[in-house]
């Protein structure tokens, strides 16, 4: 048709792009496609006024996106930060989805690998082109401060998401295409055909809905699936433009749009229960709580389910050359967006004789106090304490939050802090709880929010044992150790494998262990019971294909 | 140790050989690493009689292999071809093997993935040196005929563990174990280790021991896991050298043995389930019926579990260039193993109008004669016939061909068969029954053995619906299609994707639809319910293990 741009055209577009993706995510060195500054230096003067004025002209408005067999709207947002949003969405009905996708299937899987690869280069650059207008989203959906939105929300989602494309392609063009085959005086030629494993279903959190739902979208929609996104009610805006835009680059190149749909829903609908034991719904992603996600686990069977839920992110402190590099690090782990990551750390382990620093022996006791200091210093200044911290993104956080600063034992208690930008906005700085190694009743709990635990143990070796044992039955996303005892390093190496959870090591600078980089660090594992798969090995991706040979005999050479 | 050969040493002597079928899995060609002519001129004057004489050696007494916490012996083993086995095997513990397995993780999850893959090219060599011997155990235990135990239950099956070995290496060595990343003036240093899922189980089966074990048993073990193979009873002999050499091979490279035992029963037992439920048993493999497959696909909720079950192996006959080929190339298909084969073709869908062919027209009576006479053709010597045919497994497939052959609608009688060197030999010739499109209830049933069906359909059209939906249905391994129309063809392809199974087109010549070859054909997949994973594909290793990472920050270059 006139003025459409194929599948193959959108993937020689963007060839060079996934070449690079594809050879980044197997170096796995630093790389990423999306500069990360909203700075006028690197995205020019008017993107950023322009974004702010696309964002708000979706206020107060339905929607505009097409929802097969959709009857009705739902509007559930509300900003954490108190302004109104008022955007309504189509309401869903199920049937009609998976019927839709079901009907886009054939077209999709004859786009083939890299046409689907095309297709979702040209879609990740079209939300790039809008990526302030999406930071707007994630920012009055999910709390997060605007820097934060604009990277984690905005251009880290974006290369995760091309990360997921560069392995869904590299995985469904490992077996090559076509082949011949000869033995003696038999020829054939063989034919291989990826075909996809059914319809997707994207289900989003309401912290991350971009971070976490790219990965799974992009790797169903390459390996030849169409794909449902189910954001969550209190965060559908910034998923509600993804599939506004892989609608538009779809119809744009001559395919079915409904290759991509949105299922909108009013709060306690339940429409992602019915949409994961759907007999055609062949692959559920899915971020959020572990309540769901093992409900997931045992209940859509007919699926692969890959979850990503919660977990008790550990860190073990047992001694360091860089005390002040330790606890300013720590404290912005602690504090960055109020602790709503799956990756912030909750349980911090101490031995009860305390620690060697540069700064001296610590007590158990001083540690604490030091730790609380450090948090004090990073969020003293409101303005840049709204920045670290974020808002809370809902009232179970705060409920939670408030739980747990009001019980005995708190270090470091919760504050309030306003926002000259936004003064309705819920902000809060974290509270931390001393506990001992024998409050298990406690700190085998995840307590999602700005609550951490300072627990006192025997010693290094017990916390490694208490490390791992809580690991491995309750989870994990992330783990750190602060050792200079090269043997206490190895030791917690070997427990990080036993425990099943990635590793990170004497961080006192500016990497923090709540962050993952995409085509470098795997984030999650399916080692632990926190998660099914990580962003992104081959597991991510090989469930949701087959390839299917065709063979004939040809004449013999 | 003194004289020991270390992992990493194995690796070097065989990495030739494992680079080779790293390439080879990769192109796709034909390749071999392991020559499947049992001739005097490949193996030399000595290895038949030697082999014959290990074979005999091991009747009558008990099977030389420690299984660790094994009470007393089970001898349960049946010669199809009627000799004496007497055989007895250690009686297995399934939690003392469970304990075992967990004990001998670690120092396997040491030796990394180049190390356990030198352990496994060096067990698959040394098989390979006694392939006679297996291949004798294989005819003793299944019923295939000497030549095809030697071939499929010998260095086809070898060939198939060598592609598991190289997927598996592959799939754990794509992510670099050491990488650098800088970022400005970060700079970090990472490590990537696999681990595996936790211990494995193969489930054995009756007619392809070796060839349907050896995949999972390989891929398993490089991937890091320690493996409890369970044989069925009816063919343990098979499994039994290859943990004997597993298990010698691990401890000559100074390794617990336990990464490797048998676990034999008494038929009835259930120790499969015991084990397959176990919470530290986190892979299944299994090749059997559907009923156990789909068991434990529903209760082994602990582990992933790759399952190959039965199907409705189905043929579509629209025309043909090359008349006496198809019906030469089909009666063969059907005859092999006695159709014993998951490849067999079962239902052989012919339009009511019959089919064009270079003989001329041929009605579906004339069709039906001429494959039936064909038969006669190929199986009318009694010796060639016992080649071919093999012998009968068990009871309970002599009871399905019986019913079948006592029915209405046979076109081909079933006739025993008697072999010269084996007086006491089960040997049967296939039976083929007429049916009609609307006899669904029989041809959706698999009825495994040499019992086929021809099957009138309204049109190609017709046969092709079917097709689809008998297969997306029930499942099946195999498919094949014989037209001369261009378009046909395409509908054929086009109906094997939407049935999602492999496809062989035109197959006349010296190519049957009931083999595939390792390192160019899939054997299986996920996308029908006769499986869950093709051989070897990434997803039937990516499920056997994690990567996991930890990182540290270096001095910036």
């Amino acid at each position: 048709m006139e003025g459409m741009t194929s599948p193959a055209e959108l993937y020689q577009t963007h060839r060079e792009l996934l070449d690079r993706a594809i050879s980044a995510a197997a170096a796995r060195d630093y790389w990423s496609a999306f500069p990360e500054s909203p700075s006028k230096k690197v995205y020019g003067e008017e993107a950023a006024p322009a974004g702010d004025r696309a964002f708000t002209a979706l206020l107060g408005k339905p929607f505009p996106v097409d929802v097969p067999g959709a009857v009705g709207a739902v509007a559930t947002e509300r900003s954490p930060y108190g302004i109104e949003l008022g955007v309504s969405y189509p309401k869903a009905d199920p049937l009609a989805l998976v019927a839709a996708a079901r009907a886009a299937t054939p077209g999709w899987r004859d786009a083939g690998p890299t046409g689907r690869a095309g297709i979702a280069a040209e879609i990740l650059t079209r939300l790039h082109a809008r990526v302030f207008e999406l930071a707007h989203a994630v920012q009055h959906t999910t709390g997060q401060a605007f820097v934060m939105a604009f990277q984690a929300g905005g251009t880290h989602a974006l290369d995760r998401g091309l990360e997921a494309v560069a392995c869904a392609l590299s995985g469904t063009t490992r077996l090559p295409a076509r082949t011949s085959w000869t033995k003696g005086d038999l020829a054939m030629e063989k034919t291989a055909t990826v075909v996809g494993r059914g319809v997707g279903l994207v289900i989003g959190c309401t912290t991350f809905p971009t971070w976490n739902g790219f990965p799974g979208l992009f790797a169903s929609l390459v390996t030849g699936n169409p794909v449902i996104v189910k954001p969550h009610p209190g965060a559908v805006l910034p998923l509600a433009i993804t599939v506004q835009v892989c609608r538009e680059v779809l119809a744009e190149a001559g395919l079915n749009p409904d290759v991509v749909t949105l299922a909108a829903e009013e709060p306690g609908d339940g429409i992602a229960a019915t949409l994961a034991t759907h007999p055609d719904v062949r692959i559920v992603d899915f971020t959020g709580s572990s309540e769901f996600g093992d409900w997931l686990e045992a209940n859509a069977r007919q699926a692969v389910v890959y979850t990503e839920k919660s977990g008790l992110n550990t860190v073990v402190v047992d001694s360091t050359g860089d005390y002040r590099g330790l606890l300013r690090n720590l404290a912005f782990s602690l504090s960055l967006y109020s602790g709503q990551m799956c990756t912030t750390p909750q349980n911090i382990l101490v031995p009860r004789d305390g620690i060697e620093t540069d700064a001296g022996h610590r007590d158990v006791a001083e540690f604490g106090a030091d730790l609380s200091a450090a948090l004090d210093k990073l969020l003293g200044d409101p303005r840049r304490a709204a920045g670290t911290l974020g808002a809370i993104v809902n009232d179970g956080v705060l409920g939670r939050l408030d739980e747990a600063a009001s019980g005995s034992g708190v270090l470091h208690p919760s504050t309030a802090v306003s926002d000259e930008q936004f003064p309705g906005a819920t902000i809060r700085t974290p509270v931390v709880v001393r506990l001992d190694a024998a409050d298990e009743k406690t700190y085998t709990q995840e307590c999602f929010g700005p609550v951490s635990y300072l627990i006192t143990t025997d010693s290094t070796a017990h916390s490694l044992a208490v490390f791992v044992e809580t690991v491995r039955a309750h989870g994990a996303l992330s783990a750190l150790v602060h050792s200079t005892d090269p043997a206490v390093l190895e030791a917690a190496r070997s427990a990080a494998l036993d425990a099943g959870v990635h590793l990170s090591e004497n961080l006192t600078g500016g990497v923090f262990v709540n962050q993952t980089a995409a085509f470098s660090d795997l984030h999650g594992t399916g080692a632990n019971p926190a998660a099914t798969a990580s962003l992104t090995d081959d597991w991510f991706v090989a469930g949701r294909f087959f390839t299917l040979q065709s063979r004939r005999h040809v004449a013999s050479s």
